[in-house]
């Protein structure tokens, strides 16, 4: 039995649903607050992050990556050519370097301030870190994204998917990093057609109907977040 | 052939430099100063972040944990008993998650502070962001280290080796990031018998030789740095 928790708005703990979807790997799942620190958990993964999976009574896998290396050792040889990291040690060091680019880079310079700006400081109470979102904060996360958004394109441009000819998980990185932010109706979709062309495609994939089905209690999604024709 | 982007004084580089060590794997080392963004530099690895490593002709394998994964996969087999990955995924799970804490939150929390403040500023001239130590800073990182310095306490309280019975990336990675900070003689080894302890065993591997060998002008390495009985 496999057990994630997770945050819903957290962009590796997207990555994480999206790779078990693919792997046909149902997990129970356990939603963490990332400013929540409860001791519980903290026994679980010192560190205090999401996410973490467990599967029986093994040790917490703990990071998006780290899971990642898991399930491809524990069931990638099973997905046969759906396998999502390549057979070559050069093609999974670019799968590799993708997969942390959106886990990562893009989340650090871009996604977290979003989610931060109009998702966390919105469930929060004033005294605990809620307020309005910070504009200029706002403004500097869409100016990171709009880079993001061009590196992903110049990337479907030449391949025929990110990381080259097979669909991997730098594409469910790229797909969890954007799914958060096209929840808040963020990614300018009509001045990158490239990418929403890509987009497109991995969004009518089976395993992104879950992450689609996401809601939060209070701040609804973008009216197109759902759709697949947008 | 192999060749290594590097810093001198970056935790991931030097973890890197001591898994080529582990593996017998010489490499030819180009040094890359974090500040710099050169565009040759960029064209191989657009994050523009060290480590990359190249060999022959193939892409480069850009991170300390994507290369760690690469060196694993391509030289991990010959070293047999000396594998620096665990066999059982459980056990590859454990070593990623201490490399990933030692690599990444350790330096963010502490050694990127020690680092910037007492090595950086001083190689970059005032106008390029150069300057004096700060001191509020230099007083965070030494807090958070003693964090840290607990944590390799408590493992290696309970284990052989940081991640379990066999010697491992998770050590190396640890042993970088002191080594980075024991250059600087900010390492209270007094206060931390056993991690001093754990530390002594690293030390005193061939590996660890080149490493300690290393030498920044201008900014000398603390008397004990190179000795291994310290």
């Amino acid at each position: 039995m496999l057990l994630l928790y997770h945050n819903l708005m957290s962009v590796p703990s997207r990555f994480v649903r999206l790779v078990l979807a693919e792997c046909k790997a149902g997990a129970e799942l356990t939603e963490i607050l990332p400013w929540d620190r409860k001791e519980d958990f903290l026994l679980v993964n010192p560190a205090g992050s999401v996410p973490v999976l467990r599967e029986n009574d093994g040790p917490p896998v703990c990071s998006a990556s780290v899971i990642a290396e898991y399930l491809d050792e524990t069931r990638g040889y099973s997905l046969g050519t759906r396998r999502l990291l390549p057979d070559h040690p050069n093609g999974r060091a670019e799968v590799r370097r993708l997969m942390q680019w959106f886990l990562e880079k893009a989340v650090d310079e871009s996604g977290q301030f979003f989610i931060e700006e109009k998702i966390y400081k919105r469930m929060r109470r004033p005294g605990e870190g809620g307020g309005p979102p910070d504009s200029t904060t706002l403004r500097a996360a869409r100016g990171n994204l709009k880079i993001h958004l061009k590196y992903i394109a110049y990337l479907a441009e030449r391949r025929n998917w990110l990381a080259g000819e097979q669909f991997s998980y730098a594409d469910l990185a790229a797909g969890a990093f954007l799914s958060t932010i096209d929840y808040l109706g963020e990614v300018p979709w009509d001045k990158e057609p490239v990418v929403k062309d890509w987009y497109q495609r991995i969004k009518s994939r089976p395993a992104f109907r879950p992450i689609l089905a996401d809601s939060i209690k209070g701040i609804p999604a973008a009216n197109h977040y759902m759709d697949l024709d947008f």
